[in-house]
């Protein structure tokens, strides 16, 4: 779209687009005045504004809740804004225990090149890769001396640093806190300054980290950065941050297949939250939805159908994700086992129902959970029922293993 | 002295000599044991012993407070071991708070080099600048990249670090501390490191700095340093630790008189303190001096008037000493104003009398001591007492002002 730069109104419209599109699943804009007042500049100059979004090269595997963000990016490039990605190549190896309970393990830096393989290849399935800018703070951090080290450390208080919860609770409880740890929210505000960040995107747990770049920015005679704060992304639980260790998550390279049935696992109630975090969908539609869901026109299946349709569609299109629902539809509502089922690696011989369920092929999160399935016949192993929850099975190759009517899964 | 390096006894003997003389004075040795087996492989293998005492060049008048390490590390010099005598040209950039409740200015390269060189003129009235080693940490910390303070910062806890006096106190009453002051310690104790200390010398409020020496010493693979920890010499006034900023010391370049009148000017109690701490007068003399005023033998006047005498010694010599005395006995004892006398800046005219002795002539501590002495007939202008506290005198230039038996000095 074409706007006239001399024309205050053009502008201000274009402002107010901008600044609908990109606030969109935002928990907090620090603050929103400045935003705004940047996209007015940026649109006005035609100077695109710096957009920093850094992540540590700790190697693990994409989820939806990671996408959050990364999505966010999309839409500040697809407005010509120019996405800065940091890697935090220097970072990464210090560690940062945010919303963690222990002082993280440093990474070599074998571990972290190989990370950020794994992930650059992840994340060019929702961002453009040749369009972005790649960077990483090793480059600049490296070259830091130890006087600048003290310079930075001179620059925040004991207390300051002490508010962030998650160090008041360690200090609280006791924990050990390493002082190393308190250089990462400043090499990470640090990073603002060399960067010269109009915009950092952050999760809530970040909000402190991204405030430092505005302390520093400000001390450095920069132009503070906005800090724009996304909300952490539930589990397919409805309960717990969506994440690998946790099991309830969607990966990004999931099959279009096991991002259906993913989906479709969730409780009709995280229905609108996923609409509005990891897709699309724009929120009159979403607001169509509900009310058809209330006045009975729509069927919590069928719009959830649609849900897990859209979260395909953005990563392997709308061919996918018509051949996903059919796939969910056959095997699940069709109870049809002759097609391709996902896949757990399971130690094969005699383990007992419930161990089976939560602790190995991982389907349920809890023992009281697999005990209350079981009991109700929703336990089945190639599709017979098995209701005593303190039978043994001999679990072997191919074997297919069923936990209520959302999940089945096929033993490697 | 000639030891037998292969007689067991003669090096335990010789051990326990050294020992001896060390310990003279401190208030704390950490600890006592290693100290000693130090000393046994120095002795057996005719290795000096590293002794590191280190200061920040904040360009002070050294006074007889300063003077008490200066004087041990002498004592290790005339024992044979090594001095190395640390220079703080780094780390006195950053100003250690310690036992101060603010945090300290950064200084200046050339401040830093300015203050060097009043230092080490001063400490060479106490030491042979020949014979020691004078070492800078900026040569090796300005080396040192932000991964190396890192690293350091790594080995520490925060609750380590705030369990420090002054920290937690300062922190308690919510006034700043700044995370730079955490790395004062840390450096303190990679000296250390860098020098392979075998002994760091420190007054008692450096006892948590001295005891990180050992802590990196041991994570970086070396024998851990002996920490001997003197006591803060207590000034003039008997309460408060002896400063310039509080006027209550005896500066290593006062002059003989005056060195002999501020001795003579403290109370009989603090006697067997400065015998033992500013003096080398031996134990047993000291224990003798305190018999004989027990006993009435000798009087307290003229024990003071010997503690005089020997600080003077220490200084200037036996012949000044005599001569400081002889001084001090006619304008005080003889009542003998003729005669050079130590000189005030005070600004000239009107001024109450209370203001002028303890704001501005300083010879008194407070308010309370000045309304006493003035209504005992204690304070005399140009000889002449003057007993209503709520007189004024007219200030000028050559004005002799008296307060008590002991004090006494000249308007500039």
């Amino acid at each position: 779209m074409s706007i006239d730069r001399n024309n205050e109104i053009e502008v201000k419209n274009e402002v107010e687009r901008q600044f609908n599109i990109l606030s969109r699943g935002c928990d907090e804009i620090i603050n929103e005045n400045e935003f705004k007042k940047k996209l007015e500049k940026s649109i006005s100059t035609n100077t695109p504004l710096r957009v920093k979004l850094g992540i540590d090269p700790t190697g693990s595997e994409l989820h939806l809740g990671h996408a959050v963000p990364l999505r966010k990016l999309k839409q500040f490039q697809d407005l010509g804004h120019e996405v800065l990605f940091l890697i935090g190549t220097f970072t990464g190896r210090i560690g940062d225990p945010t919303g963690k309970s222990e002082t993280r393990k440093m990474l070599s830096e074998e571990q972290v090149n190989e990370n950020i393989k794994t992930y650059l290849d992840q994340v060019k399935l929702i961002l453009d890769l040749d369009k972005i800018k790649v960077v990483y703070n090793a480059d600049w951090l490296e070259k830091l001396s130890l006087s600048d080290a003290l310079n930075l450390l001179s620059q925040f208080t004991v207390s300051q640093m002490i508010s962030r919860e998650d160090f008041s609770k360690r200090l609280s409880e006791n924990k050990p806190v390493s002082l190393i740890e308190f250089m990462y929210p400043i090499l990470q505000g640090y990073d603002s300054v060399e960067l010269k960040a109009d915009v950092e995107l952050g999760a809530t747990e970040q909000k402190f980290n991204l405030l430092r770049g505005r302390d520093l920015q400000k001390n450095f005679g920069q132009e503070q950065q906005v800090c724009m704060i996304m909300p952490i992304l539930v589990g397919l639980d409805g309960v717990e941050k969506m994440s690998k260790s946790l099991g309830n998550y969607i990966g990004v390279k999931d099959t279009p297949n096991d991002m259906f049935g993913k989906v479709m696992s969730i409780s009709d109630e995280l229905m609108e939250n996923y609409y509005t975090m990891i897709t699309d969908v724009p929120f009159e539609k979403i607001e169509e939805i509900k009310a058809q869901i209330a006045d009975g026109s729509l069927h919590p299946m069928e719009a959830k159908k649609q849900l897990g349709a859209e979260v395909v569609k953005i990563y392997y299109g709308e061919e996918a994700a018509k051949e996903a629902r059919d796939w969910f539809e056959s095997v699940f509502s069709k109870r049809n086992l002759d097609v391709d089922l996902p896949e757990v690696e399971v130690p094969y011989g005699e383990i007992n129902v419930i161990d089976l369920l939560v602790k190995e092929a991982k389907l349920l999160g809890g023992t009281s959970e697999a005990r209350r399935l079981i009991s109700q016949g929703g336990f089945k192993i190639n599709d017979e029922p098995i209701k005593d929850i303190k039978a043994n099975v001999n679990v072997e190759s191919g074997m297919i293993i069923r936990a209520g009517k959302k999940k089945i899964v096929k033993v490697k």
